[in-house]
C-alpha cells in the first residue's frame, strides 16, 4: 500500500482482530500456514473480505496452502506502525490509569509510557510501574521535552476537556480517552475514546433480554 | 420498546454515548434541559438520528426547549438495564483484571464484581478491592452458588478459550472479552469481544499518517 492510501478504521480493526488470531494460532499450535477460510471464521469477517484485506497490505496466499502466518503478521504489524515505538504519556493515575501503565498486553504494538501525571497531590511522587507520578503542572514541560505525541487520558468526566486542551496545546496530537465523557477534539488532535463501558451496556442488555433471566 | 423488540449493538452504542454527555453535561453545569442539536453535535451523530434514537426509546422533548435531562438519563438506564445489578466475576488477576475489579467507574452501569479468580498459585489468597483471589478450581462452585451470568476475561491468551468453555459449563451466559485473542463462543454464550490493541493501533496508524511525524 503506498503512503498516499490510508487505511480505512474498520479495515485497520479487521486487520487488528486477523493478527490477535494469528499470533494466537502461531504461538498454541506452530501453525506455519493459514487459510482464508479459518481467518475468516474465527473472526466473524467474509472470506473474500479477509482475502481483499490481505491483498489490501500485499499479502498473497498460495492456493490449497493459504497463507505464510510470519508473513501475514509482519504485514500487519509493518502496515499499522507496531514496529516503531508509540511513545506515551498517561494523565490520571487511578486505578485505570495505573493499570494501563503496568499492561505488558500493549508491548507487542510498540506503546512504551513515559510519564505518567496526576492532578491529586496524595498520587504525585508515588511510583507505578517504576515510574514518579508527575504533578498535572509538569505536563507541558516533560511532553516538551521528550516530544510524545500520544497522550492516554484517564482523568474523572469533568476535568477530561480541560486536560485534553492543556495537552494539545503542549503538543499532544493523539489522545486514547478512557474518561466516559464525549468532548470535541482540540483542533488538529486526534481522539480515539475507549468507552468500557459500551461494552458493558452490551452485556446487560444482552442478559436483559436472555430468555432464561 | 415493547419486549419483543431488539435493540441494535449500533443503536446501544449511540444511547452510551449520549448519556455519558448528557451525564457530563448535567454534573457540570446542571443543564435541566437539552437540545438534539447540541447531543448531536458533541456525539458525532446526526441531529436526525439522535430524535429517532430517542423516540424509539419513548423520550420526546419539546420544540425549542428540548429533552428533560433527567428523562433522558433515565430512559437508557432503563432501557439497557442498568438499574438492575449485574453481578459478574473476573478470571485473571494481573494489573488488568485488579484494575476492572477495582474501577468505580462501572458502578453507574450497576456492574458489581462478586469473585475473582486465577491460575498462580503467588494470586490465590491475595486480596482484589476486598475480594480474596480464588483459585480457578472454584469456578464452578463460586458460579453455581450466586448465579452469576457474566464473567470479565483478562487471562493470557494461550489460556482464553479455555477459560471460556469452561465459564460456559459452570452456568456463564456473556462474557466480557479483555484477552486479545478471537476464539468462537461457546454454544449459547454471548461474547462481547474488547480488545484494547484496536484502539492502540488506530492510534499508531494516525501518528504514523500524520504529516509532521
Amino acid at each position: 500500500m503506498n503512503h498516499e492510501e490510508t487505511l480505512k478504521p474498520a479495515l485497520i480493526r479487521r486487520l487488528v482482530r486477523y493478527c490477535h488470531y494469528i499470533q494466537a494460532r502461531h504461538a498454541i499450535e506452530c501453525a506455519r500456514t493459514i487459510s482464508s477460510v479459518e481467518i475468516a471464521s474465527y473472526t466473524d469477517v467474509d472470506e473474500s473480505q479477509v482475502r481483499k484485506d490481505l491483498s489490501a497490505i500485499k499479502v498473497s496466499g498460495t492456493p490449497r496452502i493459504g497463507y505464510q502466518t510470519p508473513e501475514v503478521i509482519h504485514a500487519i504489524h509493518h502496515e499499522l506502525g507496531f514496529e516503531h515505538d508509540l511513545l506515551a504519556v498517561i494523565v490520571g493515575a487511578g486505578h485505570l490509569g495505573s493499570a494501563l501503565a503496568r499492561y505488558r498486553g500493549f508491548e507487542h504494538y510498540g506503546l512504551r509510557v513515559v510519564a505518567i501525571f496526576d492532578t491529586a497531590p496524595e498520587k504525585v511522587n508515588t511510583v507505578v510501574a517504576e515510574l514518579v507520578v508527575e504533578p498535572i503542572e509538569r505536563l507541558g514541560r516533560v511532553i516538551g521535552e521528550t516530544g510524545v505525541k500520544t497522550a492516554i487520558l484517564t482523568v474523572s468526566p469533568d476535568a477530561a476537556e480541560d486536560i485534553a486542551h492543556r495537552l494539545a496545546r503542549a503538543g499532544i496530537k493523539a489522545i486514547w480517552n478512557f474518561v466516559p465523557a464525549r468532548f470535541k477534539a482540540p483542533d488538529g488532535v486526534f481522539i480515539r475514546h475507549q468507552h468500557l463501558s459500551t461494552g458493558l451496556a452490551e452485556l446487560a442488555y444482552f442478559l436483559k433480554k436472555a430468555p432464561d433471566n
